[in-house]
């Protein structure tokens, strides 16, 4: 059994936190993630007020987390979208289907969407949280 | 090891996501859910207004997720309670416990109750989303 | 296989949940855990109106169940902080991270913090809930 962080060196790094943690028991494989916004290599939101945006650099953030945990997004079974606002949240949902095609194709894990009155980051309108398993 | 989507037929064909992932690992076995409403076979929620309808939705929902997955509500170990509206939940707790009963017997997961902003569907009053395990 | 409640003598006995489920597949061990605030023996919120104490007796308890499963929090994998004021939280940050450190030391888990409306006791203005693994 080994079990470890995983920060991935393209990202900022995390204070007080960690990126992802990867518990594995040959073969089983777990990734757990922490709540990703769209930050860039600093920390800070790179698209303030564009939920899009910020979604498409979540999820890249994600896709190297997985890389550094050996895996892809097709591995990603829970999900969940929180967000600052439901009606943007439902108004972008098209260009969500885009940008999640384009990072994850056609997998779509059990997700959920829960509007909540903030994030820690007051620039963040969405925070992405799951797990995946192999 | 093996990975499959959790779709039973009688729910709403998943758009976008699906309603639970099981991952294998023979003889372990863990299942993912997606956040589930009280939607009808067609997707809606069936029960506008009324939270204790929608409860009891949700949790036949999940009762025919576990089947699909070869799992009882005995193998539910977290499940979180998103709501609308705090206090109607715990006015409503005697009918919730009626409820719970019902679907799930003397079991109890690990549980949270989270009052949100919103929920996606803006009939829903009650999102319910967890993790079981054989 | 085995999987059980996990409910330290020392908290309040759950009613309607369990303070913890621990699923083992020897060697692998995953406890989920229930949400989980700044309750006393008693299950009341011990210090009304303070986060930074109410952080405290939250891990303190989370440090029970953990050492019921046989587990450290430097086996804690995912932690969510869900909180009823995000300024707050902010503002309290520095105390937060002595908190932390006295109870797990240098590990730090995938974590995320949410800002709901409300957690299902109004005394409370954080509750903490994750998954541990082995």
């Amino acid at each position: 059994m080994s079990k470890r962080a995983v920060n991935p060196k393209e990202l900022a790094p995390p204070v007080g936190f960690a990126h992802g943690w990867l518990v594995e028991h040959a073969p089983a494989r777990t990734l757990y993630l922490a709540g990703q916004c769209g930050y860039d290599a600093q920390g800070r939101v790179e698209a303030p007020g564009d939920l899009v945006a910020q979604l498409e650099r979540a999820l890249a953030n994600i896709g190297l987390i997985l890389r550094d945990a050996g895996m892809t997004f097709a591995d990603v079974v829970q999900l969940n979208f929180y967000v600052t606002s439901r009606d943007d949240y439902a108004t972008a949902r098209k260009s969500f289907g885009e940008v999640w095609r384009r990072h994850c194709g056609k997998h779509y894990p059990g997700m959920a969407m829960f509007e909540v009155v903030s994030l820690f980051d007051p620039q963040a309108r969405i925070e992405v949280q799951g797990v995946a398993a192999q």
